[in-house]
C-alpha cells in the first residue's frame, strides 16, 4: 500500500491483486469483496491470507478512511471451507493443527487491531468465522436476507473470532450460548435484537443504502474517527488478544480430536447423501 | 456419582437420594427439581447443601452431557428461606452471619464452576437467589408464567449471585438497578428482553417444549460443548469469584445492621398480619 | 453540607447558593436542575464546578439518600458550551487544552464516586457529555420528547464520560458506534432498547411520574442501597478511572489539532449563517 497522503484517491486499484477478492479504493473506502460465489464465499487457506494482505492494506494507505466487507453472489460468507480439512496426512496430524491454529490467530488478530472504522456489508447468509469475527468490526449492516449460524458443536469444535468473549457482552450468556453452544441460526432481526448486527436493511435496497451511509462515514473527520476507534478499541485490546490466543489453543486440541473428526466426516457423508 | 463411563445411562437414579430435591439421569440429563413445593420451594440450610451434593454428582458422572433445574409446583424457587433468620441467638450473631457467608459463597462457587451445560427451566415465580444465580446458567427457558423478583433493599440486604456483576453486563445499569436496588419484579417477556432469560415459552407447553430441547442439547457432542463451556467461563471465572466473595462480605456485614433486622422483622410481621 | 443527620429534612435549602444550577433537598432527595434554559443549560465552565459541589454536597449530607439530575425549560441539556472553545489564546492553547482535559477528568470521577443512587430524569433533548455521563448513573427516566446524540466526530473531536467504554457495553459496539463515531441522533425509544435508560414516560406526566417514583426509592432502607451501589460499581470502578484518564487525553491532543478546530469553527460559521 502508498503511505503517501493522495489527495485523488477515486482512483480503483488492486482488484487484480487478490484471486479470491474483489478490493477498490474510491472516495476514502476501501471495499473487500469476498469473490468465491460458486463456493459461498467459502474461506480457503489463501482467502485468509489475501484478507490479512487487504486488511494490512487498508490500514497503511492514508488515503483510506474507512474499510468495509462484503461478498459476492447470494451468500455473504459460508465459514471456513472445510475442505481445509480434507487430505490431511494421518502422520501430520498434530503439526497440521497446530499451524492451523497459528493461522487463525493471526487472521483473527487481524480484526483486532485493524485501526480505522471496519464496516460489516452483510449481504446474505453468514456462517461460522465469519460470523464471529463481526462481533470485532465497529458497524454491521445485514440485508433481511442474512442469517447467522456458527455450528461449533455440530462440528465437534469451539468458539473462535473472540466470540466465546464478545457474544456473551453482546447479548448476554443465555442468547449468546444459543450460537455458541447449541447450532442455533438466527435471523438479521434476531441479530439486531441481539445486538451484533447495527441495522437490518429491506434486500432490494441494501448496496443502495449501505453505499450512502459508507459515503457519509467516509466524509467525516477522519483523525477524529482513527483516534475514537483506537480509544474504544484499547480498552478490551489486550482482553481480546488473550481470549484469541485461549480460543486457538483449544480449538487445536479439538481439530485433533476423534470426536471433531468423526463430526466433520458425518458432514461430509450428508452432503454426498444429498447429490 | 460414578466416574465410569456408562453406554446405558437411561436408569433413574438418586430420586431418594435427598430431602429437599428430586433428580434423575436420563439419557444424559442430569435433571433437579426442587421440591418443596408446599414451602414455594424456598431454600433452607439442606437444601443449599443438596444442591451443592447434586451439582457435584452431574459434574462427576461421566453419563452426565447436561444439567437442569426446575421447580415442582406452581413456584420455580422463592429464594432464601427466610426461617433461615429465625431462631438466631443475639449472642452469636456474628458467628452466625460469618457462617452463612461462607455457605452463599461456596453455593455460588458450584455454580460458577459448573463444567457441563446448566438449564434453567424456570416453571413458575422466581425470587431472590434463585434469580441471581440465573446469571450463570448457560440457558435459562422461563415460562410465560413465571416472574423475577430480586427483593434486597425491601430486606435491607445487597445483591448475591454475582448479579452485581452479571446483571449490568446483562442489560446495563439503568435496568439491572430495577432489580438489584429497587425492588422490581418483571414479567418473563421482560426478563427476555433484558438478557436474563434465552426464551418465553407458553405454560401449557413448558414441559413438552423444554423437554425436546434439552433431549436434542443431550445428544450434541459432549466434549465439544463441554471445552467451548469451560472456554467461555475462563474469561470470566476469576472476575465471578471475586465478585461473590465481595459480595458475601457485605452481606455478612448487612445480616449484623439494625436496618437489615428491621426489615426483615417488618416482613415476618406482615405476613402474619394477613393472617 | 451538613453532616448532622436530619429528622427534618424537609426544608428546600440552597438554592441561592449556585448561579447556574437549582438545588433543593426535601424528604431525603436532593433534587439538581440545570439552569441556564435560554441556553439550552449548556454546561459552562462554572457549571462543571458548581455540578461537582453539588454532587458533593449530596454525597455528604446525611439527610439525602438519592440524588436527581434534570433540565429547566425544554432542554435536558446541549452538553459542552462551546462558547468554552471561544477567546483562546494561540500562544496559549496547550495549556488551556490541559486545563480542560483536567477539569473533565475531575467532573466524570465525580459520577463514578458518587455513592449515593444517582437518578437522571432527562426532561427532553440531550448532547455530548450530558448524555456520556447517563452511563455512570444508577437509573435514567427520559420524556418521550428526549433525544440523544453526542456528535464527537462531527466536531473533531473523541468520546468522553467512559462512554468509550460504557456504550459498548450496554448496546454492542455495532450500535455504540453509531453514537461514539458517526453522530447518531436517538430518540427516547431507541435509548431505551440500547440500555442506556431505565424507562420512556410520556411528556404530559413525565415530572408527576418521575416524583413519584423518587419519593419510593428515597423511603428505601438508604444504608440498603448504598452499600449495593458502591458494590456495583466497586467491580468497575477502577476500570472506570483508567478509562476517564485515557480519553481525556485523547481529548486533550485532539482540541489542539487542526482538525478540531476547523470542526469547531465551521460549527460557529453555521450557526452565524442561520441568523
Amino acid at each position: 500500500g502508498s503511505e503517501a497522503p493522495s489527495s485523488d484517491s477515486t482512483q480503483s486499484s488492486g482488484s487484480q491483486k487478490y484471486e479470491t477478492l474483489l478490493t477498490s479504493i474510491n472516495d476514502g473506502v476501501y471495499s473487500i469483496t469476498l469473490n468465491r460465489p460458486n463456493k459461498k464465499n467459502a474461506i480457503t487457506l489463501q482467502m485468509y491470507e489475501e484478507l490479512m494482505s487487504a486488511l494490512k492494506e487498508a490500514a497503511e494507505d492514508k488515503s483510506v478512511v474507512i474499510a468495509t466487507m462484503t461478498g459476492s453472489g447470494d451468500y455473504y460468507c459460508s465459514g471456513n471451507d472445510l475442505s481445509n480439512f480434507m487430505n490431511i496426512d494421518p502422520n501430520n496430524i498434530e503439526k497440521m493443527a497446530i499451524d492451523a491454529g497459528k493461522l487463525l490467530e493471526r487472521f483473527v488478530s487481524s480484526f483486532i487491531d485493524f485501526p480505522k472504522p471496519l464496516i460489516g456489508l452483510v449481504n446474505g447468509p453468514a456462517v461460522g468465522v465469519s460470523v464471529t469475527v463481526l462481533g470485532l468490526f465497529d458497524a454491521v449492516y445485514a440485508s433481511d436476507r442474512a442469517t447467522f449460524n456458527t455450528p461449533f458443536s455440530n462440528l465437534g469444535q469451539s468458539p473462535e473470532g473472540c466470540s466465546s468473549y464478545v457474544f456473551p457482552k453482546l447479548m448476554g450468556a443465555a442468547k449468546a450460548n444459543e450460537l455458541l453452544l447449541f447450532n442455533k441460526k438466527i435471523s438479521a432481526a434476531e441479530a439486531f435484537h441481539r445486538n451484533l448486527i447495527t441495522q437490518v436493511i429491506p434486500d432490494d435496497v441494501f448496496v443502495k443504502e449501505t453505499s450512502a451511509r459508507v459515503a457519509y462515514m467516509a466524509k467525516l473527520p477522519p483523525q477524529s474517527m482513527s483516534y475514537s476507534k483506537v480509544l474504544i478499541r484499547d480498552a478490551e485490546r489486550q482482553t481480546l488478544h488473550n481470549v484469541n490466543k485461549e480460543e486457538c489453543r483449544v480449538l487445536v486440541g479439538r481439530w485433533q480430536s476423534q470426536e471433531c473428526m468423526n463430526a466433520i466426516m458425518n458432514f461430509f457423508q450428508q452432503k454426498t447423501s444429498k447429490l
